[in-house]
Order: C-alpha cells, then structure tokens, then sequence
C-alpha cells in the first residue's frame, strides 16, 4: 500500500448537552431537566475559566458545520476522511464543544457533589449513545464507555459486559480517586479481570486535576481572585494526574494478575515516559535507598516498567517531533498518534502539515506503527476493513520521504 | 589547596523527644506530656510501616555513639572530621532516630490534627534548641528553623526575623498544602519578601507526601491492610511533592517580584531536573496547545526554567553517579552534595567511597563547585573559616584524578 493507515487514539464525541434527554434513564429524567441549566451555565463559566471564550469562538468561526461531526455521523465521516484518518478512538466530550454528559460524567467523573446512582445515570446515556454512534460506522469509531469505577466495583464489572454487548471497546477511568481507594487497591481486581477477559482497554485522559489547588474553590467566594500562575502550575502538572493512577496499578501488581491487561494514557504527552520507566527500574532495583523501606518489590515478577513496556500505551495527541525523536526511549511500540478532534489544540484540520513536520524522514516501518499500526493490534482492528479506507483516504507514504 | 572544601546540604539533628521539653514554651508543657507518650507510640508505629525496625536495629549497632551526633555537639563534630565534611546544612530529624520535633513540627508540618498555636510551639521548641546547637561551632552549622507557613503569614514573618536574629540561615517549609492555599497565593509575597532581605534560604525536604493514598487510613482500622505496592508508589511519587511547592512559586512569579530569594530542593534527587526545565521552557513558549487557555505568561518576565537556574539549588543527597554524569542538564552551579548523616539510606559512614563513585574523572572546578562551592555561595559561608578546616579533613584532590 502507497498510504499510511492512520488510526487516531484520540477523537472526542458526544451530545449537545440538552440531546443527552432522550438517553437517560426515565427515573432520572426530572432531574436532568432541572441540573440542565446549571451545567450548561457551569461548562460556560469553565469556559471562562480555563479557556478563553473569544478564542474559542474565533476557533469555530467559518467550521460550523465540521465541529457537529462531534455528535454528527455524517459530518464526522467527512472530517475523518479529509483528515486522512481511517478510525478513531472515542472519548466523550466537553468544555469546547459544550456537550459535556450529564451529572459529571465524562472524563473527570469526579465523585465530589453527585450520588453515585446520579453519576451512573450520566454515565449510561453516553454510553447508549456512544454505542448506537458507534453503529453508524463501526469498522470506524472505537467507541468507550464512561465507568465511573470508585464507588462500586460489582457495578462497575456490569458496566464493562454492558459496554462490550453493546458495541464499545474499552472503558474511561477515572483518573482522580478523592477520598475512594487508589488503583492499588485489591478492591478493583473483579474490574481489572473483566476488561482483561472481555478484551476492553482501559483509558485514562488527561485533564482532570485538584482544580481547588490552583484556581481557589470552585464555585468562586464574589471577590474571589485567581492567583497568578494558576494557569501555569495546571498545564505545568496536569501530565502528573494522568499519570498517578497507572503508578498505583503497576506497583500494586494489576499487570502481574492480569498479565493481558491493556491501558492506553491519552493527551498527556509521552514526553515524561522515559524518565518515568528509569525511575520505575530504578526503584524496583534493590538500592542503598530503599533498603531502610523493607521489601516492596517480591510481588511482582518484574520491573514496573516492563509492565509499562507490555502493558501500556500512550494515546500521543497531537505528537511533536520531539516525541518522535524519543521514540526509542519511549518506545515505538507503545506510541499511539493521535488528532484530538474536534479540539482547538488538536491537529485538525492540519493533520497532514503536523504528520509531516513529526514524522518526515523516519524509517516507513515506525511511522507505520505509530501512526496506525500499533491501534490495530492494541485493540484488535480489522485490517481487512480499514486497509481500503486507508487506501482512498490515507496520507501518501512518499510525502514522508 | 590540594583538599576539597565539602559542605553537606543535607544534615539532620535533633533532641530526643523527651529532651525537647525545656525548650517548649512553658504555656504548652502540660500538653506536650501529655502528648510525648503518644509522639513516642507514633514514631514507633511509623518505624513498623514506613522503615524496617530490624534494619534500623541492625544499622544502630555498633554506631550507637556515632549517631547520638543527632544532638552531641562532640559527636558530630568527631563524625564531620572523619567523613570529610567541613560544614553542613541542619534540618531536623524524625523517626529513624527518634527525635522529631513535638506537635508536628518537622518537615512536614501538616495542618491536620493539630492547632497552629500548638504546631507552633513545636517549632519554637525546635528552632531554639537549634539555634543553640549552631553556637556550639557556628562556621560549620547552617542551622534551619521550622516555619509552619501555612496557617498566618505575619507570624511566619516574625518567625524568620526571629530565627535570622538567633544565627539560623534558613528555613524550612511545609511541601503539602493540604486545606491551606498553594504557594502560588500572593498571601506568601511578605514571607517571600522577608526571606529575600534577610538572606534565609527557603528550603523544602522530601518526605511529605498524602500517606492515605498509598497506605489507607491513618491510624489504620482493626482489620485494615495496607495494598500491595503502596510504598512502591509511594517512592516513585514522593519527588512529586516535593517539587509542587517549587512549581507553584515559579509560576505565581515569587522570584519575580522577589528576585534574589533563594530555595534550596532537598534529598529528592536531581534527576527530575532536565525534563522539569524544559517543561517549563515548554509551556512557557507559545504553543498551539496552550493558545486556549489564555495569557497564563505576561507576569513573568522569563522563563520559570530561568528562576529555577537563578534561584534555586538542589541539595543532592547522596547523589549518583548518573546526576554527576547529567550535571550540564541540571546545572553544575545548582548542584550542591550531601550526605543525609545520620540516616541510614545517606552515605555516611561511607562517604568517601561515594564521592569517588559520584565524581572521579570529573573537572576539578566542577567537582569543586558541587562538593561545596556551590553552597559556600548560596549560603554566603566564611571561607576564611571553612578552607583551614578542609584543609585538615578535606578529601584530598588527588584521588578524584
């Protein structure tokens, strides 16, 4: 084949906030209409808050119509297409395009303020949603579904056979715990068997953070001020968040119990992983140190970073080239390229320039596997299906020469 | 001179608990009786969870007078000379030999379970018998005081004067906020403020960390087990929060509207350092990542990787050779040596063999500059002073050929 397959492992879609009606849970409905205003006026606020609304809405001017294929089969279809991406993973939504899921479902799923049967209900009418999206193109769209695991693991495990009868390939996590256990809790191995055996990778997506620590309570006191730098601290940290709960499932030996395991880490960057899997050799390495902290490491048959070597992904949205140059530390294997549409920060719709710039000039084979190859082994795509998408649509293999 | 000028910036000592009682404000010794019994248990406990007590027992023995220069002028002073070190920075000590401060003072101060007036007390309690510690051989000791920040900055002000006034150099701060606001708040610019005019070195000491995330609820219920791998996690995160106090004043421009304030980053090793810089460099650039989260930038009037060359210095405790072979990476004028005397993991008794491992082969100047230099400098110690005692002990220059 003259063309790349793209596979992108960081695509975003849901529902326009108030179109999330029809896919909740009747029990819940009365609720949704009454939280409805105040999501919609707290995803504004956020807006405000973390971005800058002109930007966004100079972002929009004049794509209108490509930024409904967030919630849009056809429109997305076309985006996909001139984008030259064959399939997609798929998050949920958000801020940007104001189609958040309901009752704090999404990435976040911050168990703070909500019940938990009210996060679950937000929670599956996205994944309804997602699963009959899915439908419309399914060799295509690799549809995830939203668990909200802390409160109740046997839930949870439902949660996950529901997502794979229905369509969807892997769940999101949540990657902030609060006051719940971390992942090295014993508690969530029945969740960790089940994606394991039903072959549903987990997600964890950058951005959730202890927003409190760097913009002041939420909501605001009136003459609250944000202190300056908040900004920076979040962007210079959020990669930490993201990080934090596979830290706890490699220490606490989910890979070494589910050795089939699989867990993808999306848009926080793959820049902190090579120094990440030295630290990780370097403490499971008996050491003058450690020595003093007894012995921490006999549960597991190897280093925590052989697991990552094994185990992990990295959903690389929006890959620099400097990434690419530190593939080999990173990994080839583990690297995922990925566009992060329908976000301004993402590479539409200058997928091919971007490409160009991160990959041009590397040997076929690795740009090969990190720009599709290494999604369809990960999660188990057809070739057969994607290789003549690929075909009509995909970026020429010379232009990378 | 034909020896090394070594300064270790990373000392400990500290009376056993009981001693500290003459030292406690009188107001608040009924209490702290009260509560030793109890400081006393916890400290045990901890050595059960956190350390090996048999490894610590082992360690003990046959050092027993060596390590009583936790709080022995005599001792420490026997225990400098035959390790080479001619002068060394003093934060306080806790649990491997039972001498942390009363009422939570330490280097974690955490504002939980505890009033501030109490905290306090603790500190006070500590930060005198520190001050007399220092005049016992004031050229070679580089006393801290305890500042628990987080509660009242105008206290924490006086808190500074009083210990410049009384022969301290330093301060040591709480890293983890917990409730309190994040050191990016301009509430901190008076303790900045006063720091800067005063020439105390802010100093933040690697340990803190949220222990519930790793080891579960503390004092742990009847039947509770600690998850397997929490101290793996724990060693792998706990640089993290060391370095968020430092993210946080970087990017709140604390070395900006304070440009001669000095923070020293202890016993969390270096090797963070190199990806840390560029980060910042990173999203300090204009990027089309960051492009929708507004100006975060225009305050600073460089890079926060700047202030962190001009500013800040880590204290590389028993430092490897890998951190001396990245020493341009991490800046050889921000890498100060130190031993860790008298904890097990540091490289007392065995400093020598551990320098000539870190160092041997390096540029005199450099190995110079990290052994000592460096913290001459930042410090503004008396050479006049120090070179006739290096000169005595010194490690001569020779073997490091």
């Amino acid at each position: 084949m003259d063309r790349y397959l793209v596979v992108s492992s960081d695509g975003h879609a849901g529902l326009p906030a108030a179109e999330y009606r029809s896919y909740v849970d009747p029990a819940f409905r009365e609720l949704f209409d009454k939280a409805l205003p105040i999501q919609v006026q707290l995803t504004k606020q956020a807006e405000q808050r973390f971005l800058v609304a002109e930007i966004n809405a100079e972002w929009r001017r004049g794509r209108e119509y490509e930024l409904t294929g967030a919630w849009d089969p056809d429109a997305r279809d076309k985006v996909l297409d001139a984008d030259g991406v064959a399939a997609e993973v798929l998050f949920p939504d958000g801020i940007t395009e104001m189609n958040a899921p309901p009752f704090g479902a999404g990435f976040s799923m911050s168990p703070t303020g909500v019940t938990a049967d009210l996060q679950w209900a937000g929670c599956m009418a996205h994944n309804r949603w997602m699963a009959e999206f899915v439908q419309t193109s399914p060799a295509r769209r690799i549809g995830l579904a939203c668990i909200p695991a802390l409160w109740d693991v046997p839930r949870a495990v439902e949660g996950v056979r529901w997502a794979r009868e229905n369509g969807l390939r892997g769940v999101v996590l949540p990657p902030i715990w609060e006051h719940h256990e971390p992942y090295h809790h014993p508690r969530y191995d029945p969740l960790w068997a089940v994606c394991q055996d039903l072959d549903m990778v987990v997600h964890f997506h950058s951005g959730p953070a202890p927003h409190k620590d760097y913009f002041g309570p939420i909501p605001p006191p009136p003459d609250h001020e944000i202190p300056p730098g908040a900004m920076g601290a979040y962007v210079t940290e959020v990669h930490l968040w993201l990080v934090r709960p596979l830290t706890f499932m490699l220490w606490g030996g989910a890979f070494e119990r589910y050795p089939k395991l699989k867990v993808a880490m999306t848009e926080g960057t793959a820049i902190w992983v090579p120094e990440y899997l030295q630290l990780l050799d370097q403490r499971y390495s008996e050491t003058h140190y450690s020595q003093k902290l007894g012995d921490y490491r006999s549960h597991l048959s190897m280093s925590p970073a052989d697991y990552f070597r094994r185990n992990v992904r990295v959903g690389a949205s929006c890959m620099p080239r400097r990434e690419a140059e530190l593939r080999h530390e990173i990994g080839v294997a583990n690297l995922m390229w990925g566009t992060d549409y329908p976000h301004p920060e993402g590479s539409w719709p200058h997928t091919r320039e971007q490409q160009l710039e991160t990959f041009s000039g590397l040997p076929e084979p690795e740009i090969s596997a990190m720009l599709g190859g290494n999604a369809v082994e990960f999660y188990g795509l057809d070739p057969g299906k994607l290789n003549p998408i690929a075909a009509r649509i995909g970026p020429e293999k010379s232009l990378f020469v």
